[in-house]
């Protein structure tokens, strides 16, 4: 037996095997379940909770960020907060090699750990994460243009839930089997042929999480945990203008991790300076096994061609489409679509862009509505979320980047605006760029305008023949691009049945008639999968058998017992 | 709800409800099980099904195979066998385009027949094959050259219940998550929220199966099932020296998928022309999803960097290797190692090549033994075991194909044989070619012969200054070129301890201190992994989570309840 193989578990993962198994029940059964609070109120998080982390986040603006690893010395600041906040935190650099390097020799003792081992110290981490939840969330709301609450939700609870979902996969996955088993075979009137055979679970390597701008927790949490967990050393390379939620993460996993005596080098931040390609170098490192990776479909691609060594899994660009055919209830779709579109200003990879309605409009509730009046109710329900400042940043949030600008002026010359994109002045934020989301209205021809991928606050209103026509399109653009969403509206059990029938083919996850406090860009860890990995928005989904299966192998031996 | 997705199972489900079961147990445990007893015996076979079998393999020789499936009208009649059995079968031949329109519109109506369905008929599958065991056994023995009980076991019974294990693994994989589940979310003092989420189990598309010479069933049969239990059509494209076995597997396959009612063109036999290049036409169409492969490690490489729209499953070449320290039974470990070679002339994936003895010689209970004492003693079991060529034969086998041979050839000017490979003269078929394995004495420095695979009766006797020394060799030979199987002789349990940890870090599976009836080159299903997926020589394990869980994805509907 090997040394270490036998050892008693950590106690840490006695301290959270409730937690965990909680968790495993909550992804067999996949219903309702969390396991951290989404609400940043008081009477939830304590009263001084929401200052003590703002405090925290401020003391590390304009500053060194205190984080201990290997490196060349330098300081690298590159982030430039959507509300104008002003950041200048200063992040060590390293060369891809010297990270590697760490992460290598940090592998072997946590490899032989043993799952029980790993999954306690990870476990240990997202307490650790989450007793810092505002601070992360403060983070994530400067950094990323998110409004505060849905920093804290989204950046904060929900991403700690998806990783402990990731957690449970790879718990599950990696004690499927035993890590002993007896093998005892009749021979015939001799004696039976005994073996007695040892599996060890083994990494597959150093594990690379590219982190994107809008979602900087939430998208890298599954991978960074499921990498980790599966044994991998993790280095975390975020987008260089969202740094500050994933160094804190890395901080905190790394002295969770040297608490339990464990090498820190674990996990690694991977800070770039301008310019310098940092995630390629690592993405092609031959050490790196695992890329994790949300973003661009360009770059995405370019990954999925290139870091032939690793596992690599994507999130990239889709078409997120909404069918509407007929509805019980007109002001609820009008709100219910309304609020997709205006949450964090349409900078979701989940809202809804491609709105397909026929021309010769709806049946509805309120009697048949024209194509025109199907999207004026949609716009007004925007119009009406937007309508004061004051309460509408809470909502949209900022623009995250240049490129989200650059397309709201490429588009208001593509097509008619039902609802034009706004500026608005953000009360406490003078330097934050806001813009309310556009609807623009196409026709079903112009699809070489609403068949790609338009990131931002942009909507269109498409006319079509008909449903069976709109399908024919959903079929046909999400066919070819990828969606991560879709949705239906219909009083009729057929047209819902046809639109389930194109979503299994296209391979995007639907929901039906949303007109209530459930939103289309919104799937809740443990019970929706975030993409599907059968189309061309995500090669995989969050978070299921497949997406950790893969990053670890088992390793056995055996011997006459 | 969707049409057909709340259908009762098939009956075939229940009927082999108590076998799947047996097999999910199986798995999970990894002790010993078979569900298809490996003895040709009479006594447990019935004293007719062997010259039924035989009967049966012979009515397909020189005649057209009996397949209705599309194609172009056009027969091919590649086969030669090692055994000089004259058997020209003629099979039907389509193009990769009119193979893959076949299958893709086979594909919904499987898919929409759910898990239970599926596994329900691939275990009839499964059943049939095994009724006509002996005609599959007969076939695998005249195309692979494998001895008759060894193509029956290693051919019929073992492929079964490989084919089993992954049907197991797929299932289990595909129901971990419930096919709806009621979500239920509290809103404060509100009315919770409430949907019902429902997760479609949809395959990734066409699956295709490559076959290799040596083990034309046992190695197709789990991607082929794991493929078609997820719900992918399977195109078989056979090694065109080795196609009846799975002529014979697709035959069957379609009767039981005709009787259950669906589209026989889930399976699909690619017979090819010489020179055709079908398996490349077929692993580059869009259609084709997922890609199983066994061969040579060139061919997988290709596959791997070129099928980029497939999931490619390789099993290559490898550098199986064995570290000798010391033994308690020297006689056995001989009789042991001795037999590993001898088997079907060494043209085993897991035969052992590389045997890695201290130069100083060992310690034995026979006492200290020289380095030529040691290869003596295995060369004197391969030569006692090869010693009477009718009993020789069936063990050998014939050799597969001219690459063999030629590698003999090149094998006796590189280095000293201890024991020459020689011909036998087979009693049943005159025009077998049968050679019996040879072993060459090599140094440690000699690493850029033993450094690669010899495929065939090679085995190379490496003098080392120390084990130390072989434990840093064998890291960096399979580190570098991969292995299948690996194996330790050590009375000290710190050399053992040290073996497994470099066999963990490499990636091989170890069998430590084998001298009685279980061989290094034996995995047994359902107890011991073939492959790990963690060196070069292989990029996934047979069989295990991973194999299995990106043959599918969930794609997944929500509506209020």
């Amino acid at each position: 037996m090997m040394a270490g193989m036998t050892e008693t578990p950590h106690p840490l993962y006695a301290k959270h095997a409730d937690t965990l198994a909680r968790a495993l029940t909550a992804i067999t059964e996949r219903g309702y379940w969390s396991a951290y609070p989404e609400s940043p109120s008081p009477r939830v998080y304590g009263e001084t909770a929401a200052s003590e982390g703002e405090t925290a986040f401020r003391a590390y603006l304009g500053a060194d960020f205190p984080l201990d690893q290997p490196g060349d010395g330098d300081r690298v600041a590159t982030e430039a907060s959507p509300f104008g906040i002003d950041l200048a935190v200063r992040y060590p650099h390293a060369d891809a090699d010297t990270l590697v390097a760490a992460a290598s020799a940090a592998l072997p003792a946590w490899r032989d750990a043993g799952p029980q081992t790993r999954l306690g110290v990870c476990l240990e981490i997202l307490a650790r994460l989450h007793a810092h939840v505002f601070e992360l969330a403060n983070a994530v709301h400067a950094t990323s243009g998110q409004a505060f609450v849905m920093a804290f939700q989204a950046g904060g609870a929900h991403a700690l839930d998806r990783a402990l979902e990731a957690l449970a996969y790879a718990y599950a996955e990696m004690t499927r089997h035993p890590g002993t088993a007896e093998w005892e075979k009749p021979a015939g009137k001799g004696e039976p042929l005994r073996m007695t055979k040892t599996f060890h679970v083994v990494p597959r390597g150093v594990a690379l999480v590219i982190g994107c701008n809008t979602f900087p927790t939430w998208n890298s949490y599954p991978g960074l945990f499921a990498s980790l967990a599966t044994g991998n050393p993790v280095i975390v390379k975020p987008h260089p203008r969202a740094v500050l939620p994933l160094a804190i993460t890395v901080k905190y996993a790394r002295e969770v991790l040297a608490e339990a005596g464990f090498d820190p080098n674990l996990v690694l931040l991977a800070a770039e300076a301008p310019g310098e390609k940092l995630a390629s170098d690592l993405a092609l490192h031959r050490a790196v096994k695992i890329v994790d990776f949300t973003g661009s479909t360009e770059y995405g691609d370019w990954l999925e061609a290139h870091a032939r060594q690793a596992s690599v899994y994507t999130e990239k660009a889709g078409v997120n489409t909404i069918v509407v055919d007929s509805t019980d209830d007109f002001a609820g779709m009008c709100r219910n679509i309304g609020f997709s579109l205006v949450l964090y200003s349409g900078q979701m990879c989940t809202t809804p862009q491609n709105i397909l309605i026929p021309s010769a409009g709806i049946a509805t509730d309120q009697g048949q509505k024209s194509f025109d009046e199907v999207t004026a109710g949609i716009a007004g329900a925007v119009a009406k979320l937007t309508g004061d400042p004051a309460r509408a940043v809470e909502l949209t949030g900022a623009i995250v980047n240049d490129g989200v600008l650059a397309r709201l002026d490429e588009v208001a010359r593509v097509g008619e605006a039902v609802l034009p994109s706004q500026p608005l002045a953000h009360p406490a934020y003078p330097g934050a760029v806001v813009r309310t989301p556009t609807v623009v209205k196409l026709g079903a021809a112009d699809v070489a305008t609403y068949g790609r991928e338009w990131f931002g606050p942009i909507s269109f209103a498409i006319g079509t023949d008909s449903t069976a026509h709109s399908l024919e399109i959903f079929r046909s653009t999400v066919g070819q691009r990828g969606a991560l969403t879709a949705a239906v509206y219909s009083t009729d059990e057929k047209v819902l049945d046809a639109a389930e029938a194109a979503a299994i083919e296209v391979g995007v996850h639907l929901s039906c008639n949303l007109t209530g406090a459930v939103f289309v860009n919104q799937s809740a860890a443990f019970s929706d999968f975030h993409g599907s990995g059968a189309n061309a928005a995500a090669n995989a989904a969050l978070t299921d058998g497949a997406y950790v299966a893969n990053r670890f192998r088992v390793v056995q031996s055996r011997r006459h017992s």
